[in-house]
């Protein structure tokens, strides 16, 4: 299955990303030229969703190669890569993967490879966790997800969204909830799955326990940033809070991700370190303030679910339960 | 305790009503003239919270008093009024006031008087809210609150924020949710606790369970604009998450109300008719739109906390537990 717009691509020595910052209002493509533009790119997320953060990032690294073939200055920019997004597992993964490519050779040609492979695998892996997570799905099923692990967030058909496009025949509504404080779920999660024919409602974060409580979904999928050995699992904030509304109302919750976002060396979710952003974020949106200037804010923007609050994870080996080895 | 605003108050034949639809960033009154413009301004949420509307209804049915003293033009009044916004149960409680005086007179002064009975009872009723609950406030305190259940929901120093503001030397913390669709505590209740120096502290509605998670928070309290017989509770929407993720974390939450939001009529939470608002204050925010045109949107302004999950009410009455009679 393909969808009708691409995430990123390598285009003879630049990098194009979709501006996932302006949509849903626009549809642009920026060029990414330097590694310094990608890591700003990736943190002011242009380009965001784990899987695809480590995408971008492998291109960036290609990007260094392009004007540089001193293992230093490419190790610079894996470092400057690295520092971007403290909580997105698969960028550590994938730079790691580039780091081994570093070690043999400075040659511009083995890190495009080295990129381009990570995408084909990912395109597989979203397709291979689709394929699994339609058996999850019943006959005009009411999904609930969050955020945006779609398409958008990888170079395939998403995770979480994966099962829901192949299943699509099956889908009665997916309730998407807006995700303050970058809204991306009414402006990615809204516009991937309306561009695509899925039948969608938005509602606010705070709504998603009236919409469980009223027996309106079937179960819930969700994306990863870091899932633990035990499965405890980071992903964006307000995840957790679906995950416990979920269970009190005796509904399945799965987390979709690639197998690549199991850091195995973490043993819980005490242990990952979660990414505070800008008050900015939550004072404006889009630019408009929506709150006294006085007023301090707090920004975390990812939470931990514990594993006994998630029914099971999909993943491209397939639906597994923890611990994970 | 004063605090340094007025949110309603009839003047010479008028009645001024401080418009919140402007906060935080102008303190602008608005004046009302007729009882046709008081029902626009309490759908359009110009003056809200769950007293205070029953208090702009009561000012509405004396400017109908005003104009005419046939007692049907007076009852249409009322009918209008009424059918402004169906959860808040005080709406209800103060028509039914005001209809008790229209039973006896037409007379203008009879029915100031009784608004203004309606005021000065909400401003007691306040304070000895606030008394109340500042036994239940420990020293250092960090508080969380959702929407906007303080000054500006009434006529006197609020419900959930009374206790707060009585208790503000033994406040560390107050954490305010935005509470998206119409940000009450973004642009309300962050207004009035800076504006009153109390420490607060802005989060998204999707951050409170991460917050409560982290040990950061050491009680609840929310205001209602409904409770039935067996303390079920109509208040915004998102307070029964946020109940929910208490009692995950073993965080006493508290309800704040006048003892006659109680409708003793209804047995529980079941009964009670959800206001269902428009799409767009979810597809818009402070008229920027945040979401593709084509997605639908689910708008429910209020859910049902159950009893269960609400570890006192605190009324004018005393620190209560259901069941009410």
């Amino acid at each position: 299955m393909k969808l009708n717009f691409s995430t990123i691509s390598w285009e003879n020595g630049i990098v194009k990303i979709l501006d996932q910052t302006l949509l849903p209002n626009e549809e642009t493509y920026k060029i990414i030229r330097t590694p310094s533009e990608m890591a700003e790119a990736i943190k002011s997320l242009r380009v965001r969703g784990a899987p695809l953060i480590g995408i971008a990032a492998a291109y960036g690294v290609a990007l260094a190669a392009q004007n540089t073939n001193k293992k230093e200055e490419i190790n610079s920019a894996i470092k400057l890569l690295e520092s971007t997004r403290p909580t997105a597992y698969n960028l550590f993964y994938s730079l790691n993967r580039v780091k081994k490519v570093l070690a043999n050779t400075t040659d511009l040609q083995a890190f495009i490879e080295e990129a381009d492979k990570l995408k084909n695998e990912d395109e597989e892996t979203c397709s291979k966790i689709g394929e699994y997570g339609v058996s999850l799905i019943p006959k005009n099923a009411r999904c609930m997800t969050h955020c945006n692990a779609g398409a958008l967030a990888t170079a395939g058909i998403g995770t979480a969204l994966a099962p829901i496009y192949l299943a699509k025949d099956k889908i009665s509504n997916v309730f998407v909830p807006e995700t303050r404080p970058v809204l991306q779920g009414a402006r990615l999660t809204a516009w991937e799955l309306t561009r695509n024919n899925i039948p969608a409602t938005l509602i606010c974060d705070s709504a998603r326990g009236y919409v469980l409580s009223k027996g309106m979904v079937d179960l819930c999928i969700v994306g990863a940033d870091r899932i633990t050995r035990n499965g405890d699992t980071a992903n964006k904030i307000g995840t957790y809070a679906l995950a416990v509304l979920a269970k009190t109302n005796n509904v399945p919750f799965y987390v979709a991700a690639p197998y690549g976002t199991i850091d195995t060396s973490i043993a819980s979710g005490n242990e990952i370190d979660i990414e505070l952003r800008g008050e900015e974020e939550i004072k404006k949106i889009r630019g408009v303030e929506i709150a006294p200037k006085e007023i301090k804010a707090f920004n975390p923007a990812f939470d931990v679910t514990p594993a006994e609050y998630i029914t099971a994870f999909i993943t491209e080996n397939g639906i597994q339960k923890p611990p994970f080895k």
